[in-house]
């Protein structure tokens, strides 16, 4: 294992440079930190390409692949590449699983199409809570929002692990949806809205939520099936995005 | 209209001050910034102490009674007192409505009891949500959050002006809720926990939701009626304390 102290070395600059995404296509990786996401990636049977902590203890116990390089760095280091102001101590790098940009060619289950949701915590709590619904996948469309964004990672809490991520124009995905005949739901409050709770729980669907300030975008919305619409009952103007995609999938999902 | 130019004006360390519960509970004050707020709080009919603009033309039309004290302030003074990185030049000085810390005598309808959830963020969310759902009140129990907290005052979005927040112990406040045989329910999956699904939409109930990470405190646990639970069919392993709120809630009330 290489001990490694110097913010100057180039190996830290190379991981330091992963915040940004030019560079993560550039060198086909990302960056992960904290014990949680690495639990979560070695049970997912993720390989490492290089592991770096602080503590060299903390190996102890860590069932890693033999090809997975090690490096001992300091507290400096650590505080250098870090996207926290608190970090633990223990960094993970891992190739990119792709960009998921291929639409599948069979479609079936259920879909949450994101709208140009901006905000990397609102959009990995989503992810987060489409992946607790079970949904078969998460299409992140017209999102500044990179996949393997450090914040987005980070509040994912590691069900990109778990669930389907990819990102994409949502009017080709909406075209697929249609081509093989599941419905897709806009959110969006309208003359032509129905209550969520009146759709029942269909076997498959796409379901649309839109940006956290101007909601969903006219074109898509246009080639929406429904608009679906949760009827509130106090003063407040909105839901929060992710608690409003919580409340209308596990609503269409059988439990 | 008074314009005050510097820093170093008492009025300016004055409103810097209110950030500080104590210097809250001194002044009897609390301090809210931008248009929404300020909108939302003259919709409810709140009066201001004192309303601070950068753009006197900001005024027009704004309904304010005439017992506002009114202050031009520098874009300077305005960095200097927001609790944000790019504050929209207006704030308003407001009474606390007091720290509502007494149970009230009658309790019936709808509540949601909040056992130590810590991020303001979380808890503003949540209480939006409540809001939303057309609960009777939010209690913040074992909290360190202060009600008027800068941050939750952000993240409630004006929700606070629509829906009683208390904070207080909640064990009292489930003994309260007992006395007058409204069922409590919890929210940790345990051996007795039912899907929240299936305890229909009761005509009064206390819905109690625990931390971000230790989940509900024992204490409080064993004085619920019953324990309820979200189904998952994924692999996260759990829901965001403000989603799992805002699902639960939706499903008790009816719509």
């Amino acid at each position: 294992m290489e001990f490694l102290t110097s913010n100057q070395n180039q190996r830290v600059k190379d991981w330091k440079k992963l915040q940004t995404k030019k560079q993560r296509i550039r060198a086909n990786s990302y960056i992960i930190e904290g014990w949680h996401l690495i639990d979560e990636a070695i049970k997912s049977g993720k390989q490492f390409k290089e592991l770096m902590v602080v503590d060299p203890e903390d190996l102890d116990g860590l069932n890693l692949n033999s090809e997975t390089e090690l490096f001992q760095i300091t507290p400096e280091i650590a505080a250098h590449i870090s996207d926290t102001k608190t970090p633990q101590g223990i960094f993970a790098v891992l190739p990119l699983d792709s960009y998921h940009e291929e639409i599948p060619e069979e479609l079936s289950g259920h879909w949450l199409l994101l709208d140009n949701v901006q905000d990397p915590g609102n959009l990995g709590t989503i992810v987060r809570t489409a992946d607790a619904a079970g949904l078969n996948g998460v299409v992140l469309g017209g999102s500044s929002v990179d996949i393997y964004n450090p914040k987005l990672i980070r509040s994912m809490q590691g069900s990109h692990f778990h669930i389907s991520l990819y990102s994409g124009d949502l009017n080709d995905w909406i075209t697929s949806f249609k081509q093989q005949q599941i419905p897709v739901f806009g959110t969006e409050l309208n003359e032509d809205a129905k209550s969520y709770k009146e759709v029942g729980q269909p076997e498959n669907f796409a379901l649309v939520m839109g940006n956290e300030g101007n909601g969903m975008s006219e074109d898509t919305l246009e080639q929406t099936d429904q608009n679906l619409y949760i009827p509130m009952r106090g003063n407040a103007e909105s839901l929060n995005v992710a608690v409003a995609a919580g409340i209308v999938m596990f609503q269409l999902i059988k439990s």
